[in-house]
């Protein structure tokens, strides 16, 4: 089989595009640099016209002559190149302020803004200018952005890891070309996420919030990040504060296209989507069990027993990474349960990471058919979900998926060991990179940072975000002989 | 969909008969026992003759008026039912010499034995008398019997696990019928087993063992089990004597149908051959790397380093579990290598446990080719196994499998956490249980025991030893509703 040159010009101006946007959102830190600090100001106004003027050029001089067809491999090219490119230019105004001097640290927490996973290297938030916390508030939102899109639109289009399968079906939308599909889901979905974002600030304000703090953590929330503005992360805030973010964040990690279906008031299609129901179950289950433990093992009182249960619960799940209590210090063995949530992720088409509820139902489900297809050999018993026979090759596509990422963990852990990590961080830092999570274990736990991981570990942990992020397949896909053959 | 009643008599008639030739296994070691010291060897007989009376009691009773069908339903029950009585009768010669006074230690000592596992319980191997150490060998040597029949001719005509696929196929032997199958081929492949067993014990002996130590290693071998008559394990004989169990425990490691073939004289097929192949190849790679490492690591000399690498790959890989060099002391990262070899398991057909290697082939095949099937969505991509392409709901059966294996090994390490183990202790004792092989890591490391944990914790990793050991649905399907179901 033989496939056609690819496409490199119509790559480059998409890129272009995207980065004419991202100076854009850079100088929309502005406000708050002028208010409470100057100088952060020229830094954003710096880094937004650099990162704009780049993105004109390339626009422009890729613009003529310009065969606009999108095929498979150009569209796998620009997801990944464009978290690539928005993470390097997003890295200015860290470098340009001062905040962050070393280019390493400096893209390892761009890209873990972009890639909404949360982990940091900063050991001092509070000391950053407001204008410089914004942006890295921002990168996070921006990235919850392109993950709606991705997810929803783009990647069950490439059929990647049997997400046509997860999302529910939009209205009036038909699969049959790339570009009117995306505008048209990416208005409605965005409108969403905005309106969202916008009711969880007001909320937090009403919580006591000042606006900058309000707005930085329902950026953080919405795109499942975890980025706070304060060093003690959401246990810096009230419990009122805490229960907005706990709403919020399960907002997050659903599916937009359930949002987008309730708010045309088909309220029933909520309950009747398996995934969703499971979703609930899983926070509930494990909300109650932890809740129980930590009351009667730790000796915490009922309510913040059961708060803490449920915000660590959530966060994890729906690889947010706010922490209002440090699970490293639980009793015993309360910390499995963090490993195991860790590998759960929210839901499809949401903004949160991970494997996906969606697939581990689809998994779950046909491993305990066979038991009764041993017992049944004649019969046919399919996998159903949501109401549907799910065909078989979908069921490989899981498997594949599951089998890549347990596989990628297993790898990275081991890397990271080489490395001179003790086994916990080793884990903990590639678990959580990879489920776009944040906090992980070990010295990489809720109250550390990444700072002290070898530069290589930077490295390699930034790749494991993308790789995460991106479904695995997307990256996988470019780095397969066969993807660049002519 | 109905079924049939479960016929209840034909299993209890071939249990009884189990037990019967069980007695006569255990009176086998009284030459030893005599030999060296005679009070072991009046333990024998009685057990012996406790076990065969046992035996032939219930044998004779369930005679009657015998409906000879064996169903399904009624293999697994022969089967689960059949490992844990032999092992319930097996416990009586360690209680009666009192060299393992507890039933619980005793039955684990004996189902770990007849599951050819090699987890001990005993501190010091070498203080019992000769006769009770002759019987833990026989253990091994009785349950690698049983396995070459389970896995080579119960398990495929059940369809479990997607064995029917990766066992070789016998010449002449058709799977119409239940019985004449089992018998011929077991016939077949025990005298293969039974040759090697000698020739084994001839070349231990030329090493400079006495035929006491060189038989119970053999049988040890041969079943993949692990149990020595030292305390230091195969590190308490010579260099030759280690090479010689090296070359065995690779032989018991590969498909027996693959021994039939080529003392027919088709060596050819042995190469051609896909889970052969691979198995040597994972063989050989881990050897490589791990020597390379103690080298340079460890400054072990060049034929130690070799040495003490390929002895404790092939050992963990085909799931034996003798040691020559202590793991845990290792430097680092070294022991995640062992960690990762506990999971890929001997070929299917051999003696060995674990996942398997044919199963690892065909779950990393199938995501390998999804990669390709994403470039290339119109065209179909099956993925092959020995030259074939392997239909779909087989690699489902394969992938469920793999997921209750992981399963298992998580909340396994789970339970084992809440008894208070230490997490290495926990996740080595769990996968070393599940794969049966012998030593994990932390306290139950090479150098210990499993003694000192607590008496549910012996009592769960004997379940876990048997999940494992009959291949996860064998017993899996006993704990569903559906099974019991008229």
């Amino acid at each position: 089989m033989t496939l056609p040159k690819i496409n490199f010009r119509i790559i480059l101006y998409i890129l272009g595009f995207l980065l004419m946007l991202e100076g854009i959102f850079m100088v929309t830190g502005m406000p708050f640099s002028i208010i409470y600090c100057k100088r952060s100001c020229y830094v954003l106004l710096i880094s937004g016209c650099i990162t704009s003027g780049s993105g004109f050029l390339v626009w422009y001089l890729a613009r003529k002559n310009l065969n606009k067809l999108i095929g498979r491999r150009e569209a796998y090219l620009i997801v990944t190149g464009a978290w690539i490119v928005i993470s390097l230019f997003g890295a200015l105004p860290y470098i340009m302020s001062g905040s962050i001097p070393g280019f390493t640290d400096a893209f390892f927490e761009t890209i873990s803004g972009f890639t909404t996973t949360g982990a940091s290297i900063l050991q001092d938030i509070e000391i950053l200018p407001k204008g410089i916390l914004f942006w890295r508030a921002m990168t996070h939102w921006i990235g919850g952005m392109g993950i709606i899109v991705l997810s929803v639109a783009i990647l069950p289009l490439l059929g990647i890891g049997g997400m046509q399968l997860f999302i529910a079906e939009m209205p009036g939308i038909t699969p049959d070309k790339l570009h009117p599909r995306i505008t048209q889901t990416a208005k409605r979905l965005w409108l969403i996420y905005v309106m969202l974002t916008l009711v969880q600030t007001l909320l937090l304000m009403t919580g006591g919030m000042d606006l900058f703090d309000a707005l930085c953590h329902a950026f953080a929330t919405m795109a499942t990040g975890g980025f706070s503005t304060k060093n003690a992360s959401l246990a810096a805030f009230s419990p009122f504060i805490q229960y907005v973010t706990i709403v919020f964040m399960i907002l997050a990690g659903t599916s937009f296209t359930l949002h987008y279906l309730m708010i045309r008031g088909r309220i029933r299609e909520l309950w009747r989507n398996e995934e969703y129901r499971y979703y609930l179950y899983i926070l509930s289950i494990f909300t109650v069990i932890l809740a129980l433990l930590l009351l009667l093992k730790a000796g915490t009182g009922l309510e913040q027993s059961f708060r803490d249960a449920l915000f660590q619960v959530v966060s994890i799940i729906t690889t947010t990474g706010f922490i209002t209590s440090d699970y490293e210090t639980w009793p015993g063995y309360l910390w499995i349960f963090i490993f195991l949530l860790m590998f759960v992720g929210g839901c499809a088409g949401s903004t949160g990471g991970g494997i996906k509820v969606a697939r581990q139902i689809l998994l779950w489900k046909n491993s305990g058919l066979e038991l009764k297809r041993l017992m049944h050999p004649q019969g046919i018993i399919p996998v159903k979900f949501n109401g549907k026979a799910v065909p078989q090759n979908i069921l490989l596509l899981v498997m594949a998926f599951f089998l890549f990422y347990i596989f990628t963990f297993v790898i990275g852990t081991f890397i990271m060991s080489l490395l001179g990590l003790d086994f916990r961080t080793a884990t903990g830092s590639t678990l959580s990179a990879l489920g776009n999570i944040g906090p992980g274990f070990g010295s990489v736990g809720p109250v550390y940072n990444y700072a002290h991981l070898p530069s290589f570990g930077k490295w390699f942990l930034s790749f494991l975000m993308l790789l995460g992020r991106l479904e695995l397949f997307t990256v996988l896909i470019l780095l397969t002989p066969g993807f660049w053959k002519k």
